[in-house]
C-alpha cells in the first residue's frame, strides 16, 4: 500500500466543485472514476481545499492510498489518459502514510482576475469577472493589504461549522493592474468557505468608489457575519499554490500562465 | 444610409468560420442577425480576414450600410445586447461609403500561442496548442525572421484562387517565450489561406529539431504548393489587428490579454 499526492490543474466550468456530491459532477468523482479504470480499486481522494462549482485550479493537492505498484510517472500518464480534456494531474509523489493533503498544509494561494473594460470581452468570459465601471487599482491594493495579519475573518467568509474559528493568517495580499486585468492574489494559512470571492466582491466595491476602505478594514475589527457582501462570481477564481512544510513534488513550482 | 465599420472581439470555437455558410454557424451570420434584430434590416456584412473554424479574434474588422440613424455608442451597446456571449463590437465608426475593410486594409497581425508543457494544460486547451516535447523558441525565431520581407509565399499557404497572386509582403515576424507560452506574432499586408497555421506548424517542427532553419527560409525560394506541412490547430490562432491607412476608430488600440 502506498500513499500517493498528486497536484491538479483544472477547468472548474462544468464541475459543481471539487467535492463529491449527489447532484453534479465533481473533480473529486472524476479522479476516482480515473483511479478505478486504472486500478480496479475504489479509493477515496482527499484534497487540500474546497472549490467551489466554477472555480478553477492550478495547484489543488489530492492525496490518496493504493495497492497499484506504479512509478510516479506511470500514475502521472496513465491518469491523464483517464481524465477528461478539463482535468489533468501535473505531479505526482509518494508521501508518508498519514499525509493530509488539508491539514498539513501551510499556505493556500489564490488568484481572482477582474476584467475592466467598458465593454465585455468574449474570449475573457470563462476566466475572469467582467466589471464595467473604471476600478481605482491601486485603492483595491491599499485596502488588501489590511488583510495581512491574523485575524477574524468572520465578515469575509461562511461559517466553517459550528464551534469552529474564523481566524485565520493572511500573509500577503497583492492587487495589481496590467491593462485591462486586474489580478488578486492572497496567500493565507486557510480560508473560510467563499472568503476570496467575497474580499473580491468588497474590493471591487472599494474600486468603483462604493465603499470605503476604512469600512472594509473596520469589518477585522468588528466580523459581523456576512458584512462583507457577495461573493464574486466563481469563474474570475484559481487555485494557484498549497505550501507544506516540505516540498511535495519533484518540481513544486506551479508554472502560472 | 450611412456605412459603419465595427471591431469585433470573438471566440471562434462555436463557429464554422468568420465567413457566413450553408452547415454551420458563422460570426458573419451571427453579426447580420443581430444587425436585423435590431434595426430590422437585412445587411449584407463585409469582414477584413476571413478567419477559420475555430479561430478567435480580438480586432476583427467588419462593415456594412444602415438606414438606421443611431450614433456609434448607440449601436455598439445595442448589437452587444444581441450578439452572443462570444461575440462583442469593441468599437464602431462610421466610414466613407466605398470603405471596404479587406481591400483597403494595409496590415493584418496575427498571433499563434503554443503551450509547450509535458503534460496538458486544461487551463488552456482552448487557446493555445498543447506541444509536447521541448520547443527551441530561439530556433523558432530565427527561422520566422527568414520570412520578413516581399515573398511567393505559396509553399505556406492555400491557393488563393486562380489566376491570384501568392506573393505578400511579412513585415514582422517574432517567436517568444515566456515560460511555457511559446508565442508566434506575424505582421503582413495580407495573408493566403491557412497561411498563419502552417507558418506555426513548420516552426513547431523546427522547434522539436525536426526540421531545418534552411529548407524552412528555402521554402520561399522554391514555392511548391504545400510544401511546409499541415497546419497547426486552429484554436491557437487570433486576429489581433487590422490596421488602414487612417485610424478607423477613436481609441484604434486593442488592448490585448
Amino acid at each position: 500500500m502506498v500513499r500517493l499526492a498528486l497536484r491538479l490543474e483544472y477547468d472548474g466550468a462544468a464541475y459543481g466543485g471539487s467535492q463529491r456530491q449527489r447532484t453534479a459532477p465533481s473533480v473529486q468523482a472524476a479522479l476516482e472514476e480515473a483511479i478505478e479504470r486504472l486500478t480496479g480499486e475504489r479509493v477515496r481522494t482527499a484534497f487540500a481545499g474546497r472549490t467551489d462549482a466554477g472555480v478553477h485550479a492550478l495547484g489543488q493537492v489530492a492525496a490518496f492510498e493504493s495497492e497499484a505498484a506504479h512509478a510516479p510517472d506511470v500514475w502521472q500518464r496513465a491518469l491523464n489518459a483517464h481524465l477528461p480534456e478539463d482535468i489533468a494531474v501535473q505531479a505526482v509523489a509518494f508521501v508518508a502514510a498519514g499525509f493530509d493533503p488539508r491539514r498539513h498544509a501551510l499556505a493556500r494561494t489564490y488568484r481572482y482576475r477582474v476584467w475592466n473594460t467598458p465593454v465585455r470581452a468574449p474570449v475573457r468570459r470563462r476566466d475572469a469577472w467582467w466589471v464595467r465601471g473604471p476600478l481605482d487599482a491601486r485603492r483595491m491594493h491599499e485596502a488588501a493589504t489590511g488583510l495581512i495579519g491574523e485575524h477574524d475573518f468572520a465578515a469575509f467568509g461562511g461559517s466553517p461549522g459550528p464551534g469552529r474559528s474564523t481566524w485565520r493568517r493572511m500573509m500577503q495580499a497583492v492587487v495589481c493592474q496590467q491593462g485591462p486585468l486586474v489580478t488578486l492574489e492572497l496567500v493565507g494559512n486557510a480560508f473560510l468557505p467563499h472568503q476570496v470571492r467575497r474580499t473580491a466582491g468588497a474590493l471591487v466595491e472599494i474600486g468603483l468608489g462604493r465603499l470605503a476602505v476604512e469600512r472594509f478594514t473596520g469589518w477585522l475589527a468588528r466580523p459581523e457575519p456576512g458584512a462583507a457582501g457577495p461573493a464574486a462570481p466563481p469563474h474570475g477564481l484559481c487555485l494557484i499554490r498549497v505550501e507544506y512544510p516540505e516540498p511535495l513534488f519533484p518540481d513544486d513550482r506551479q508554472e502560472e500562465d
